[in-house]
């Protein structure tokens, strides 16, 4: 491409299109099914339920410590999936670019979706460009849209969770969202804080592969916007049971936590890029966690409160002085554009 | 909801984000799958291959004559599939919505998505919202995701195509450009144009179904950004032959011809969104244009040229007055955000 940056005609549909579909994207998604440039791709999957998803990403900046809106599109879409007991294997990718984009700065997007998609075994295999005027976006806006396989007899759903279950997550919260508060502020922390955006399909395949594993995970989210406390009131609520989480189990960083005293932010509610929450049936728990702790991203993983069956709906947390706070979902916005 | 505009809270994954998809999203769309408000839709389909394909839409402005942003993501998105010769089954819906927009609007907008895709009988199982800051967006941007099953043995592809083959077109050309531009420029003409946009699977469905219709039918697309012209001149490249069309065989609408002489614009480059391009093996061709024109976005369905073998990667256009010009791709752009 001789053009620096982006300009309408990128989004006609004409050369300009093509050319940017075929010295950009394609160069980088490069496999057989996205090179017949075809406006659908078609192939086969193992016979069986399949799971799908879709999110669009906004975040701002465009690039963070830990990441950038490329890599959260594509760890966003494998997480939606695997959380839901799925393979992801195929994605679709969909740019919504605002004219005069550094096409260089897209170029480092779309490397970092390529090689987040490579490392992920997931192929991106359909996709679409348009553009809007300056000062009608912000730059780059991503959709990604992801199949999965489930092989596994029993998908995880919040319906399952009963009195008795075990609270497990993943590993430390808030991270994604201070690394994002400080990048944007320009604030100074003593250690740099990096997104925690990752997949996790790795993580979830070899907790459904305890054994027993299918039907002791009850439920699986990721935490993304509104945290832990938003993703547990919405299970104690599907699940019309209670849940009670101890604050001193709940990991978070040092440097978070300070963040959070300095603005006021309170950790539960951040979002994370990396991490879920799974309940789980009491027998099977410990061999569930140990499972997820010899994994990458699931190293801090901790069993954090347990299912119970009175107060349907509420949500408590025992603090580390040993009161009980009812936790509700997020009200308001913490962090607008966090994902 | 007691708001009247929508909030950035609507977007921040707390109370107002589940309010949003509860009374508006899920009350509109209401199916079992959505209805488990899981990040992730799982279901099963037959075996065999599918179709998966993505497009956002950003066009304006939001309400047009003959359709709108939502009518037209669940068509383009339906289409996308039907040319790839798939029965159109599910779709996600992800949302962009700049802070500030109107309920009422969103609302008209959703309202028209879940009526197109009754119409249609395909679902919309899946999806996200987010929501950026004044002046970050246009309002409302669209992005759908979808799956189709492909049950047939053959599906379409350009790499089909051979000389002797049959160029058919839907119908009328440059209805859903000129809809636009005269919306958007309070242009009045004599007869008010409507938008084309329609889903187009019923049609490919009983193209398919023609006696050989899978093998029969080597290629089919919708013409949208770029055209016929750009279609046209994409499947030659693609499949090494030549084609050449007659432009007296092209059905052009009185007004979208008079407003094209005004304007400047080529019809054979505006884009449409409800008309397709099939390339037929002769001794089917007329056979499959008998199944189109006993189809309602098929009645004005025509042969408009051949496939030859000289010049591969040519389009010819043959004048009325016997000239013999031909065809480029879309250079530049005729009309910005037009999809």
């Amino acid at each position: 491409m001789n053009e620096k940056k982006i300009l309408l005609s990128h989004g006609s549909g004409g050369i300009l299109t093509r050319r940017l579909i075929e010295e950009l994207f394609l160069k980088e998604f490069d496999n057989p099914l996205l090179r017949r440039l075809n406006d659908q791709a078609v192939f086969s999957l193992p016979p069986g339920r399949i799971a799908f998803t879709t999110d669009s990403y906004v975040v701002t900046p465009l690039f963070f410590p830990g990441g950038d809106i490329g890599k959260l599109a594509v760890c966003g879409t494998i997480n939606d999936l695997a959380v839901g007991g799925a393979k992801p294997e195929y994605l679709s990718a969909s740019f919504i670019i605002e004219e005069g984009m550094e096409i260089g700065e897209l170029k480092r997007v779309v490397q970092s979706m390529a090689l987040t998609a490579k490392e992920a075994d997931v192929e991106i295999v359909t996709g679409d460009t348009k553009v809007v005027e300056r000062g009608k976006g912000d730059r780059l806006y991503i959709n990604t849209a992801g199949i999965g396989v489930v092989d596994n007899g029993n998908s995880p759903d919040p319906l399952n969770i009963e009195a008795g279950d075990v609270i497990i997550l993943s590993g430390t919260i808030g991270d994604h969202a201070i690394a994002i508060l400080t990048q944007r502020e320009g604030i100074e922390l003593e250690t740099e804080m990096k997104s925690d955006c990752a997949p996790l399909h790795r993580l979830t395949e070899k907790m459904l592969s305890v054994e027993g594993g299918g039907r002791a995970i009850k439920a699986m989210r990721d935490a993304t916007r509104g945290g832990v406390a938003t993703v547990l009131v919405e299970f104690a609520v599907a699940s019309k049971t209670s849940f009670v989480i101890q604050e001193e189990l709940i990991p978070v960083k040092k440097s978070v936590r300070g963040a959070c005293e300095l603005s006021g932010f309170d950790p539960l509610y951040l979002a994370n890029e990396g991490k879920l929450i799974a309940i789980v049936a009491k027998e099977r728990a410990d061999e569930v966690l140990r499972s997820m702790k010899n994994q990458m991203f699931g190293t801090d993983a901790a069993i954090i409160g347990t299912v119970e069956s009175a107060k349907p709906g509420t949500v408590i947390l025992e603090t580390v002085i040993g009161n009980r706070r009812p936790l509700e979902p997020l009200t308001g916005e913490q962090l607008p554009r966090i994902c």
